[in-house]
């Protein structure tokens, strides 16, 4: 039985839809899921307990989906069956969010569990390149994502943010710790006259069992509102929450939206 | 004699200040310098007929100061002595920042000119290491400091900015086309409890004629604003608009200001 670690967002509810069978769903406290209800909320106090219970009904592989930002330890909290975990957590919390998801990911391998990509079960989360949008993208466009690609692979080992801001050649944001959202909607604020491309990718060497990133719907209005011509994302790097309504979304807005073959 | 080509902010006035002879002084129009009047304005359309000015005028080295964004050329108004200039100035603002400035430094260099860093005559501007204020560093701001040197130093090659946040070993922010103070004052919005350290160096293998980077008191202002802890700046890499006054501020509004090692 397949275990889904839900996270916050639409991407687990996206996925539970894909899904044949419906998997046993665990959320973290204070990080619930979108048009989801779990059958079990856990804390990270826990853990040790969720690993046990997942074994007694019979989960045999795990996915993550959805994002779940580090979160606090109550040491007071912490029961019998986590104990044993803590110093490994705590080594966990102190790395960058890449090292942090690994060392998860490795507890819940050890533990016994298949650890499996949340694409896996939602190929058509991964659309085939293309320019989906009235709007086509020029020159100017594809000299920009060259460009936001080369800033995002070599931020890759710095364990910074997947994506990047790009105009005529000039790397206007790059994504830091408050992440994709609010980077975008620090630029409403832009001093010139507007004009872009976002542009998302995973990391350079990024553990696919970890959520790829993901955009949506949200993601073309925030663009829009950041005053950018269009959205680039790596083919087969970033997961689309419904393409359609992406498409249409960008359309009614004048940007394009373009899944870029690397 | 010396030739100041003046930008805008403080930095040309406290060079002035700290020279025994005046320098002949020129600006480009729409980017005047603080508290100095110009013996000579110029648009970059008359480039060609300001190095022969300079010429003609006794000029034998030249030192740029102050920063100038890049600026528009219209071509109805080049005049014939900069006509022969106009492909390398083409050339030149097709670059990054640091190209379009290297391409710039040419020109003047091959019309036989000395290019002078503005450091070498106010060495006042590159204090030596130290912390500066009443609130000391702890081995937290150490790490920080650490993690954005590698920041900004793997920054270097792709000509973003010179300077990022950083706090907890999380990189809050890193400064793009618009600068630091447009990075700072995005954060301002930060969605968190506030804390961290602004840090700011030259890149890597940065070419030394050209104007260092500069911090004053109003970096300090901005880092205040933008909820930080402190201001770190690398050690001869770093200028310093009146050191007593950047310790005067920092000190009021309780932040450090750690000249740093690297």
């Amino acid at each position: 039985m397949l275990a889904l670690i839900a996270g916050e967002g639409k991407l687990p509810a996206v996925l539970v839809d894909n899904l044949s069978d419906l998997p046993y769903i665990a959320a973290m406290e204070g990080y619930p899921p979108d048009f989801l209800t779990p059958d079990r909320v856990f804390r990270i106090e826990h853990l040790g307990t969720l690993l046990e219970e997942f074994k007694a009904l019979g989960v045999t592989d795990v996915c993550f989906a959805g994002s779940i930002r580090r979160p606090a330890i109550d040491p007071a909290q912490i029961d019998a069956a986590t104990m044993p975990l803590v110093p490994r957590m705590m080594a966990a919390l102190s790395k960058g969010d890449d090292g942090a998801l690994r060392e998860v990911l490795t507890v819940f391998s050890e533990a016994g569990f298949n650890i499996r990509a949340a694409n896996e079960f939602a190929a058509a989360l991964l659309p085939v390149a293309g320019v989906f949008t009235s709007r086509r993208t020029d020159t100017q466009h594809a000299a920009d994502a060259v460009r936001a690609a080369e800033v995002v692979a070599h931020l890759g080992p710095l364990d910074i943010g997947q994506s990047c801001v790009v105009h005529r050649g000039r790397v206007l944001a790059i994504e830091g710790q408050f992440g994709t959202d609010w980077m975008l909607r620090s630029l409403r604020d832009r001093p010139d006259e507007g004009g872009g491309i976002f542009y998302k990718a995973p990391k350079p060497g990024q553990d696919r069992r970890i959520d790829l990133p993901v955009v949506g719907v949200d993601t073309i209005a925030a663009a829009h509102k950041a005053r950018l011509e269009g959205v680039v994302v790596e083919e087969d790097g970033v997961m689309v929450l419904d393409l359609a309504a992406v498409e249409r979304a960008a359309d009614e807005m004048g940007l394009f939206f373009w899944v870029r073959r690397p």
